[in-house]
């Protein structure tokens, strides 16, 4: 083992540990106290693991004796894996570390849209990761009854528009509650191909094929769909907008992102009954300043709406989500 | 800038830089292609966390230069924070690191039993964690429901059982829905304390008093009150198990955790009555081999019993978690 050791004037010091193995571990100490210790080995198997427990007990132990028992407080993190095939670490909206139980990359692909994940977690099954972004797992029926209004909607013989939803949740919900049509615009068919393959318990066989009974899928952008319907005079009971927290469009007129969730919002009113609703999901609860802004977006719309909003636990988050109710304002009789 | 450069034969090179400031760096390149960077410095505000985000950019963008653009894929994990006041890891039961939106210690205490932390997190409200262990936040309204049989049972006029439960949550539910008499046999006074202060939206006012209208609190170890009870012959409707998963006990007769869980199981079914039914928690849904070794306790029991189980996602445990329902197998007529 090689030792090197490095004097800071006033920081304290580090020495660092080195194997002939390729491990190593720094162990740094500051003036005021805090020792930190990391190990850093390459292993892939549980075995190392094991190993490495082993020998953290054994610096605890060793620590405790040189400190004659005067440690106020051990704190030993969970390793943290790295540069492996499986990526467990998916960090929260509003940007914590949190590690998932993930054990297999069932699904890998960039569409001209986006990086489709869907990786299998013991506890939550399959998870729909779009660009880096947890959207959806099969333990989240509770995220699809929040954006269908929570349960307290009678969909049966409504005309309904769901903007996204390519994991097949939402419409194979509706199709059960017998709606007179259901259109679904997802923009990305391999983000449909993923998903009936890999995310059943989601979608059940409603993406098997495009058209239904009582259901369309169009595999388009929404905007100019959305354009056509409100020239057309088409109008929907429900509007459920499902698109990804960050806009993705065909249609590069809009720049920001408010711009974009804007001109969705005004085309979607545009073509909700008066007394439709539109359902929406926000964001993590603990983005404030988001939230907040998205709400000043509603009153600049080309009609006066109101809203409503409801905190809801999805499993596969890891934080509370808050799910918005969006209609037009009752107008005076 | 100091750096320190060590080669192995096999096993790639590992850089250490390290500033005046007293922050370091260490960038180990594996032989496969491997590269892992890691930045540690110590910063108590958000400013120092802004720099080495930049920082951290300067280096992805040298990088992909340098590799001229070939890097596969790139990921940067969330600072990890150690050393302060507030702790935010608390890993879950199946060993996973998680971050937690940690942002005041409200109440931390050594009872004779255990370590008693009531943390605040911004989604969660407060948060009670004994000896490590995430008890229940103020969100956590699912997991009282789940060990009170989730919303299907009567508990007018019944009488109940609880063993444990000092954050006062089945207690306050309970009482709500006109119970002849609910008895909770709490061994630690100070968790009592702490709730009773902190976690008002779980518990209300029902931990105000030790005595109410129709409950009572006794601070005991709840193995000789069993005792007293079966020997009595006293029976109850309910018997509710919220012990924490780790056992404490005053009674030194039973050494292991099963044993232990056993003897509670035994000296509750006796005080149950013929038609009564036993909740517990049981644990993550991950840690299947504890799951299957509790139900084979239940084989074990002085009496046959049989069991159901159900998986209930509680917001502040990031694990989906598996409770109980337990009765005595009907005898034949």
């Amino acid at each position: 083992m090689t030792e090197t050791v490095h004097n800071w004037e006033d920081h304290g010091y580090l020495a660092t540990y080195i194997k002939k193995n390729g491990s190593f571990a720094n162990l740094r100490i500051h003036p005021h106290g805090l020792v930190l210790v990391d190990l850093q080995s390459y292993n892939d198997h549980m075995k190392g693991r094991e190993e490495v427990d082993q020998l953290l007990n054994k610096v605890e132990e060793r620590m405790q004796e040189l400190f004659h028992g005067n440690i106020k407080r051990v704190k030993r993190l969970p390793a943290i894996l790295r540069g492996g095939v499986i990526d467990r670490y998916w960090p929260t909206a509003d940007g914590r570390l949190v590690e998932y139980d993930i054990d297999e990359v069932v699904y890998d692909e960039d569409s001209p849209f986006q990086n489709i994940k869907i990786l299998h977690s013991k506890q939550f099954g399959n998870i729909l990761i779009l660009s880096g972004d947890v959207n959806l797992a099969e333990s989240d029926l509770a995220y699809t009854q929040a954006i269908m209004g929570s349960g307290k909607e009678d969909y049966a013989g409504k005309e309904v528009l769901i903007l996204g939803g390519g994991d097949g949740g939402i419409l194979y919900e509706i199709v059960k509650l017998k709606p007179k049509m259901v259109t679904m615009v997802e923009i990305d068919q391999m983000v449909i191909d993923g998903c009936k393959k890999y995310m059943r318990k989601t979608c059940g066989d409603v993406l098997d094929n495009l058209k239904g009974e009582c259901y369309q899928v169009l595999i388009e952008d929404c905007i100019p769909v959305l354009k056509r319907y409100a020239k057309e005079g088409r109008m929907f009971d429900y509007v459920i907008n499902d698109l990804t927290a960050v806009p993705i469009s065909t249609s590069p007129e809009e720049d920001s992102t408010w711009e974009f969730l804007r001109l969705i919002l005004d085309l979607s009113m545009k073509v909700l009954k008066q007394d439709g609703k539109y359902f929406t999901q926000g964001n993590c609860i603990n983005l404030t300043d988001a939230l907040t802004l998205y709400e000043e977006q509603l009153s600049r719309l080309y009609c006066p709406v109101e809203f409503s909003k409801e905190t809801v636990c999805v499993p596969s988050y890891m934080e509370l989500w808050v799910f918005y109710t969006i209609w037009k304002k009752p107008t005076d009789i």
